[in-house]
């Protein structure tokens, strides 16, 4: 199946040449540059003249029976090329083939400019290039950087600050906020909104505590669709670069975390916990607050973890405990269950 | 009790016989056809002249006492109707009674045609007798069938298509998608955003995977409030005819379900899951990613799912395991903590 | 670090007897009523002429080096206290900081009018002062008390009733709903649309059931960013005074909780289920459906709650245990991991 043109209009056929050039490593293919490609599609349903690309053994039967005219492969897989398909050999297929998509089909750029609808607030500044979708609402004092595209209905609050090349999606929202370059909100992603923090008093009401932290989003980080991050209720609440948050994760106040992190949909974090460099958390994770969680420690699905995570580890189950020992406590639930059964089926016997 | 007429304005009074043209099936009352009720209104609460109904034998206490002046009822507990009160005999009372509901209190509609501040894009298509609300945006090319409601700030994207009577609340948005007939967005609900697809460069950066796959939702789907669907990467993201989708409800690219499923509030589907016939997610249950699901398969609350389901299981647990398996393992849990608990006690007497 | 005043303009510096003055008890600050201070700060950032305050025990070692000029204090840290700085002695010191930060920084009220892009439906009724934003829709007949603040996109639904100074922040929807004064809904919280109820009919479709319950958003109730509240399906939901939802919260139709609750991030309350008073749920806890919570109950993080809850209890757990059995349960859970371990180990020497 090739993309349907009515929702991803195609940049022309490429010529192979021109693919390659856009790679981040060198891919030879000797006597074919002047090839050209009509499109791109996967292993199993492409068709002569499209490029595709094989991530690993594990789809190697289908890498045997593409009809495709190019092929990223590892050097390992470059002997299930079948005759007839060109063998595109690099070291990461998968990024080879994003880079030779985002050719086919870049992403669509709405016109620079501001549309009649939006509303802009005083002493807001809107750099070059950038779009201002219908009824967009841009904050008193708000620095655009350029070539940024801002959605139908976004709200910026005052003063936010968006670097170079940020895309606000529909209806996203963003207050107290500092965004480095090439920063993303997906649709209804709120960023910056009071966090949950209040005292109690002596008769039993709750009095906020006035949250007076930012939002700081450094370069490239994503946040999925109607996820949310609250602003610091006095330090700020960081995301480290190029970090990305799936749909509908939460990040309380006060929360800091480092490059590369990748939170999937629905997991969570509690305010004033800390992830260091490259740590991920699986679908509906949560972790409470005020932890420190090493650099590159895993957190597996729904995950509850309770107390800090050294570096590198792999966690999992609720509470949380190191990936091997849940998998021994799960197997002996197992093997107790079915001995409980047994007995259970003895006592019928008798 | 009965609905607050400032927020559902009544039919009329309704004529029994009107009333049971509405059913699907055939239900005689002989004598009273010419009667007249006045309302609906649950058992404990419904007056004289009022309508209820009686589901089924866990209600019939509340059934004895009614001082409704007609109530649907099954066969079975026809005994149990006080004097004055007509029994009105089917096989599903509470569909009976949601039909009868639905002529005292018909959905609101309102007025055909486009807002004055709404937002048509060029070559959008608008249906006959659909109405577009205030601040709605509608894309370039997009089609809106007949009879279609497309509330205040709702975002519709370039080329997607809407069936007939499709309703959008307020806030939501729609994009890279063809839906069928009777599709309810409700409010917030996120649909056809890019997939959570990305590749790490050998620097530690990301960079994404177009997506480039649409989402389909086929007839009288419902997509609950804040709930997200993220539309495929090279597939599409598929929710078969009926499936209801509660709020908070997130689905990865890919996903495939099957009609007349059922996923209550804050479960998750993972990216390229499988879901087939029926299958129904309890809250804040999880299936991680490339699994089927068997149709009619029942997943409980907060389970966690890793493995594929076979149809009609009925999982539980976290990880997920077949209910009674799930059972007697909570059950040897609970025994080891007593004996725990009394060899703690005997400890504390010596 | 002081605030940013990009974000948080500070009202001038505040004289100390001003600041007492607003406290709710009284604290004596002997021959320094004429103190002035400078701005607020946690005790490891506060500067000379700053104030901050000590919140019990756990923070004494942060107090003895604080530089902060004046500092909200308990009567048994008072001794911490280092030279320089005023020791404020008062029974709730976070409380009193809380009263002392709204003074510097004032929360900032939108000028009272209706901004021309907000659309008014006919016979809405907005209170003296009350501020309507940019692309705000009032549904007809809505009331609105005085001093409110509507934000950006905010949709009110035909009428709905909103107390003295509600604050509807950006994108948030609320209809078919009664509410008292000062709710807040956060950025994209939707509070009254349909429940999640409908009935199967013998062919396998479903068919809604008309949702004909409201909203009752008692006085200070309020609703964290794209969470969703329900409105009920023939009795109310209702949210008792001061209740706290934090963000992506669900709570279904027909829920009552009393005054007080709090309900952490991602935690969700089935349908019909009641909560007592001073209920808390932390995060990603959930409660199935008809269900009894008493007051004061602790639902701890992650926890499913099946059965009924007594007043005072503390329960963990899926599905959830009082907390010391839950807690002899882990540790029996980890003993035998251990000595399955260990098994493993033996087996390996033989």
């Amino acid at each position: 199946m090739a993309a349907d043109p009515r929702f991803f209009p195609q940049a022309g056929p490429q010529r192979l040449e021109d693919l390659l050039a856009a790679l981040d490593e060198p891919c030879s293919a000797s006597g074919a540059a002047d090839l050209v490609l009509t499109g791109v599609a996967p292993l199993a349903e492409a068709e002569r003249g499209q490029l595709s690309y094989c991530d690993g053994a594990r789809n190697i039967a289908a890498l045997r029976r593409t009809a495709a005219g190019a092929v990223f492969v590892q050097e390992a897989q470059r002997g299930a090329v079948p005759e007839g398909c060109l063998a595109l050999v690099v070291r990461h297929p998968a990024l080879a083939f994003s880079r030779a998509v985002a050719l086919f089909h870049p992403p669509p750029r709405p016109q620079a400019g501001i549309h009649p609808t939006a509303v802009i607030g005083a002493g807001a500044e809107i750099g070059a290039g950038t779009h201002v979708g219908p009824y967009a609402v841009i904050g008193e004092g708000a620095r655009l950087g350029p070539d940024c595209v801002i959605g139908p209905h976004a709200v910026v609050g005052e003063g936010v600050v968006l670097g170079e090349g940020c895309r606000l999606h529909a209806h996203s929202s963003i207050s107290h906020a500092i965004c480095g370059r090439g920063v993303v909100l997906h649709p209804g992603a709120r960023v910056g909104q009071e966090g949950f923090g209040f005292v109690p008093t002596p008769e039993g009401r709750f009095v906020t505590m006035p949250q007076l932290g930012l939002v700081r989003l450094e370069d490239g980080v994503e946040i999925g669709a109607n996820a949310c991050v609250d602003r610091g209720s006095h330090a700020d609440t960081v995301i480290g670069a190029g970090t990305r948050l799936d749909n509908l994760v939460q990040v309380g106040h006060n929360v800091r975390m480092g490059p590369g992190c990748v939170l999937v949909s629905q997991s969570g974090v509690s305010g004033s916990t800390t992830l260091g460099r490259y740590v991920t958390l699986a679908g509906q994770a949560g972790l409470t607050g005020h932890l420190t969680i090493g650099d590159g420690a895993r957190i597996g699905a729904q995950a509850g973890v309770m107390r800090d995570v050294p570096a590198g580890a792999d966690m999992l189950g609720s509470p949380a405990m190191p990936v091997k020992e849940a998998m021994r406590a799960m197997m002996m639930m197992k093997r107790l269950a079915a001995q409980q059964r047994a007995a259970a089926r003895d006592g019928e016997k008798d």
